[in-house]
């Protein structure tokens, strides 16, 4: 997948010392979703995992309930003036009987609600509700599973050595396996990787795993896990507000600053054991 | 401004000790933004310069040419059923003559292109075409002023240093001052921020200056700066492949991996000078 990364020309300063040299970064492409033909969205991401990637959102969209309602997925055959498909473009064949998403209720485009966020509290505006419960997932993380989560996943990201510039998330079970790990620019992507894979190989909900991710844990990446039913959700560095209070009103577990053998538990402590 | 930070308690665990401590975090909280009363796009964002930030998105989507096209910003008075104002939902009046936004044409919805990004290079696809040239601006930055900014981004970063959470922009000049610093959860809500004040007291373009950015320095932050006429982004991370190609063609200056008294220059050599 040699469009992952990319090689580029950089003149590296160091004190008085200048040079030029060749340095390697992190793709940034656009992909735009279409369902039926119908563009749905477009994100910047890495190439790779595309497919995946495409399920993933739109389970986390809520826009279908699981794998199984993607029928198909296809790069679309456009091609540019030198005739070079961008692979740049997914066309999305629903399952038979899944309803279409209707394009123009978009969250982020919210013409549909007269209101919109006003009038209503944070959570209550942006929050789409999961078909699956988490608060009864009694599966328990050791505290030196977690600990050692963040070596095992930097031992798993290939790339990031490389370019200093990507993400990473991680599907991980209590006894520690990595069951999937994937790396984009943005690190909604890396999810929506991680659950698009999963949802395809294990089915949802994804109960008795734990979501891992490599940077902070903002609202959205805890309703990814939600809408995918994982019950935990730990990373590296800090949560929002909205992020506890997501998961603290859901049952979910949410572990933040997961560094050396230190964390701190802002939701769900019932599942982080000795 | 309560609302940028809250305290949650949090189970604090290091190696076998285990204790309930109260933590601050970064609110995270839903913004809708509206023109003339119709919907435009949600974001998540840390409230706080939500007047600036809205300028600077619709600044950096070409949806206003600048400052002067927004007449007025008022925050809904829309309240939850306990009665309290959200403040989390912003109505833009435009200047006269200014047409209002296509909202269907929003640059992630793209429903009004037949192809969309399909057949396009990436660039073309996702590129909003600045009214500004950087190309000619003949600013200088020496190193030891560019390696010196990150430390004063810090040092005003007032946030930071409690929660652990938040991403920096600053706009800065050739002698190493800092003309705003703003903060948010999100690193482009930052970016608007700084390009909706400075459009607001400066006027654009922001010849002369610098963008810095706490981050990494992706394709969306590389044309926020370029629709704000700004000829060099300079940030403590890695750039991403399209940043790197955008600034490039538009003759912009892109330094990465500030860092001590080192820097990568990707674009634009000739403006960082010794």
């Amino acid at each position: 997948m040699g469009r992952v990364t990319a090689r580029v020309r950089v003149r590296r300063i160091s004190g008085s010392s200048a040079r030029d040299r060749l340095d390697t970064l992190v793709v940034e492409e656009p992909l735009e979703m279409r369902v039926g033909g119908r563009p749905l969205t477009v994100t910047m991401r890495t190439p790779g995992h595309d497919f995946e990637m495409v399920t993933g959102f739109l389970i986390g969209e809520g826009l279908v309930a699981d794998a199984a309602d993607v029928h198909s997925l296809r790069y679309c055959a456009g091609a540019t003036e030198d005739g070079v498909n961008t692979y740049n473009v997914i066309d999305v064949v629903l399952a038979p009987g899944v309803p279409p998403p209707d394009v123009s209720a978009g969250r982020r485009f919210a013409t549909t609600s007269s209101c919109g966020v006003c009038g209503k509290t944070s959570l209550e505006a942006v929050r789409t509700r999961s078909r699956f419960t988490v608060a009864d997932d009694d599966v328990r993380f050791s505290t030196g599973v977690l600990a050692a989560l963040p070596d095992r996943l930097r031992a798993a990201q290939k790339l990031f050595e490389r370019t200093g510039g990507l993400h990473a998330a991680a599907l991980a079970t209590p006894d520690g396996d990595l069951l999937c790990v994937r790396e984009d620019i943005g690190r909604h992507n890396a999810v929506d990787k991680v659950v698009g894979h999963a949802a395809a190989r294990y089915g949802l909900p994804l109960r008795g795993t734990g979501l891992l991710v490599s940077g902070r844990a903002s609202f959205e990446l805890t309703q990814k896990a939600l809408m995918a039913g994982i019950p935990l959700l730990a990373a590296v560095s800090a949560p929002s507000s909205l992020a506890v209070e997501l998961a603290a009103q859901s049952g979910m577990s949410l572990v933040g600053f997961l560094r050396g053998d230190s964390m701190n538990v802002y939701a769900g402590a019932h599942r982080v054991v000795d």
